[in-house]
């Protein structure tokens, strides 16, 4: 076996032909969407008309293991990928401890993260469908400057949404999307209904991710030839996102790297259900017994402290309702949390895979994931995006833990992007102005009170 | 020969093991440094004062064609390279050329540019040598950036003078420095002679690079352990950067690449000599016939419009005297031009280059090159720092000029760095409100005025 470089860089034929679909392999597959209106089952149709009718059908496709990526897209990804596994032997050093630690680093393209390898794919099956226009929401922006990236590579035009108060904080990424083509509307706007009624309600609002989402997908319906696109929590997106983890595999088993666990932050979950996805298959098949572990914010806990419950994906209650861990759709962490990963609900998949034992989850409040991102910037090189830094924290810990128990662990995390927009945050906590907040048992009790009401009977049928 | 992937990286053992001296195959040598008191050639001895031994003693070889390495920088250099050598097929597919372009991507790194590669190699040098401190100025802050991610990572503490005006505009840069533990102090400021008194004469001053630099060197001289180190313009840092050219000409070499010309942007010229070092030394040998072209900002036209004469590196007039292309020290470029390169001088190596005839240099107005950065970014997807965007700007017009004449030629050129941090000025061309400047002859001979007057007779001996 060759001695490990510090980076592991895969050939292009190395690269995945093939999404890897988790939902094939797991025991119990997730719970359907649920229409609210008629608490029956969502069809394929009506899913159609918000979203790409390619993006439905992997949406409900639980059977097929592997599905092919087109040709079209492998072209797009080896603009940017593979992305690098990264054998942190500065982080190693720098913590005194015995454990190997890896890192699967997304935040080489200029949209800083990995949230490009689905808005390639969800772009391309837009433009082979005839659609001329895509509608989004974004709140950080990283999904909004992917989006805008493939939108202008295969030429179609976007509107994205942006949640006010972060397209005021950060003029940087509105105009990266402008560099893109993308039209950026700050959320609430005047040019939707759902807009003009949050307007007219609040008319001070900074906005929110709900919103947003309401307005896009209001934009999308309304607009000829035009889908709403979303970057995170549903299936088809962490499909997509399966080329991380499919590339972290394959750089594994070259250099007979075996992880004894893999860690990963968690928002919506498209990351970290993309890095997990063939190893928590084995995992699954009885193969393996690595320890899979979602790292989220203590101020938005909705693995470690939500309900499993269906519940909508918006504020707005627009959307399906899904089988998933929640906080509730009214849920709206705390304003001085930092980074992204503010999401009040979790992917059904995650979900599930949590619900049923496979996968540990923690919370972690920011202070702590600041001083772990500078620590690791100092001795690796990489400014990471606060959102990653969960995982990196969870990661220091458990290296840590190698120290003191003389452990040689294998430890795979993801690295899902880097921070270079967030450096207002960097700043708060350089300073010592930044704070840590942790929601009482009372502020989530206000959360669950809004779920939906799902009679016992519908739960029996799906 | 294999099919060219989008990307080349080359494997650890493939990266360089020696920087390569450009001095050694030059046919005439670069005129000496001149102390401005005596007029006599500078010594190490005086250089010292200043500088680290080993670099010193790196900037008066001009014999040894091949330096090491040393493995404590190799170490560091494998933290972020190789950097890739990319085929630009989708910028060649959007511009319909027969040309084939290639870019050597120095983007990868947090400090965002190519300045990391000499950062590393200045540090660690200081390190061996005991010093405990280093200061520095910048402006834009990729050479900032740059030096604090290695100072953190080797453990020395870092001042940086950062250009008042460019500390209020780039918070963000300022907050990256300071989150690898660099100190950054606004310049001109009172820790300093030099910024006292031009704070007394002007208060209101928002600084300039040569305030900086002098306000650097008097705190090194007056402090103990503690030296000066720069990022650009001296043969030690082009010789550090010859690693970008050697990866390319590796690269090249692995997969029959024949250059027809190499494209790279001039400010300072270490991103430039760096990428051309193995190039051009096979032209002074007379082995090929490859064109080199720097591309400058024409607002800063030092090779295209300057002097070849002596002159001091910084406006204080604190350093030693060098013969190189300049605009005289006392030349500021406009204050509406948007990037970096706004040096008045040049590398003495790609000065005497360049009057030997074996460079071309043209210039280029900033808006055209802001035009090119977009046509980039949107087929290529990466957004360019406006530096780099001036070779790639010229590359494009060579390609251009392919698809009219039908001539498959093979352009490389030296994509060093990403814009991130820039976005100002972006939003400044997405708006339309991004003018361009050309100085007047009149405006030019000001700042020859300034040149220093170094008589015959003392040129006849040097």
């Amino acid at each position: 076996m060759q001695k490990v470089p510090y980076k592991i860089y895969l050939s292009e034929s190395e690269m995945p032909k093939y999404w890897f679909n988790m939902k094939a392999v797991m025991k119990e597959k997730p719970e359907p969407f649920l229409n609210p209106a008629t608490l029956k089952p969502c069809t394929p149709e009506e899913l159609q008309q918000v979203f790409c009718k390619e993006l439905v059908d992997q949406e409900f496709n639980d059977t097929d293991k592997y599905i092919e990526i087109p040709e079209g897209i492998r072209e797009f990804y080896k603009m940017y990928r593979p992305s690098p596994l990264v054998r942190a032997y500065c982080l190693e050093k720098t913590l005194d401890t015995p454990a190997e630690i890896y890192y699967k680093f997304e935040g080489t393209n200029t949209s800083g993260s990995h949230k490009l390898n689905s808005a390639a794919a969800q772009v391309y099956y837009a433009k082979q469908q005839g659609i001329t226009c895509l509608t989004t929401e974004t709140g950080a922006g990283q999904w909004g400057t992917a989006l805008a990236m493939a939108c202008a590579y295969y030429g179609i035009d976007l509107t994205v949404y942006m949640v006010k108060v972060s397209a005021e904080q950060k003029p940087y990424r509105k105009a990266v999307i402008e560099t893109y083509g993308g039209k950026v509307i700050p959320s609430p706007s005047d040019t939707t209904e759902a807009g003009r009624r949050i307007l007219a309600e609040t008319p001070d609002t900074g906005g929110s991710l709900g919103c947003a989402i309401s307005e896009a997908i209001e934009t999308a319906i309304k607009t000829k030839n035009c889908k709403y696109v979303l970057g995170s929590v549903l299936d088809h997106v962490l499909l997509h996102q399966t080329v991380i983890g499919l590339e972290a595999k394959t750089a594994c088993d070259k250099y007979g790297i075996q992880p004894d666990m893999i860690i990963g932050c968690i928002g919506g979950g498209s990351n970290f259900g993309g890095l997990i996805a063939p190893f928590i298959s084995e995992k699954i098949e009885g193969r393996s017994s690595i320890r899979i572990i979602g790292v989220e914010p203590a101020s938005c806990p909705s693995l470690t402290r939500g309900k499993y419950a269906y519940d909508f994906g918006d504020t707005g209650k627009t959307t399906p309702l899904m089988k998933m861990y929640t906080l509730g759709s009214g849920f709206i962490p705390s304003p001085n949390h930092a980074g992204g990963l503010r999401y009040h609900g979790m992917s059904p998949i995650i979900s599930k895979l949590y619900h049923d034992g496979y996968i540990e989850a923690r919370a972690v409040e920011q202070t702590r994931v600041f001083e772990a991102a500078k620590v690791f910037a100092r001795c690796e090189g990489i400014l990471p995006a606060p959102e990653s830094s969960h995982a990196l924290c969870a990661a220091i810990d458990e290296a840590i833990m190698c120290r003191e128990t003389g452990e040689k662990k294998t430890i795979l995390f993801g690295l899902s992007g880097t921070g270079y927009f967030d450096l207002t945050a960097y700043m708060a906590y350089n300073s010592g102005t930044m704070t840590d907040y942790i929601p009482t048992d009372e502020d989530l009790e206000k959360g669950f009170a809004g779920l939906p009401n799902v009679p016992e009977c519908v739960l029996m049928e799906v």
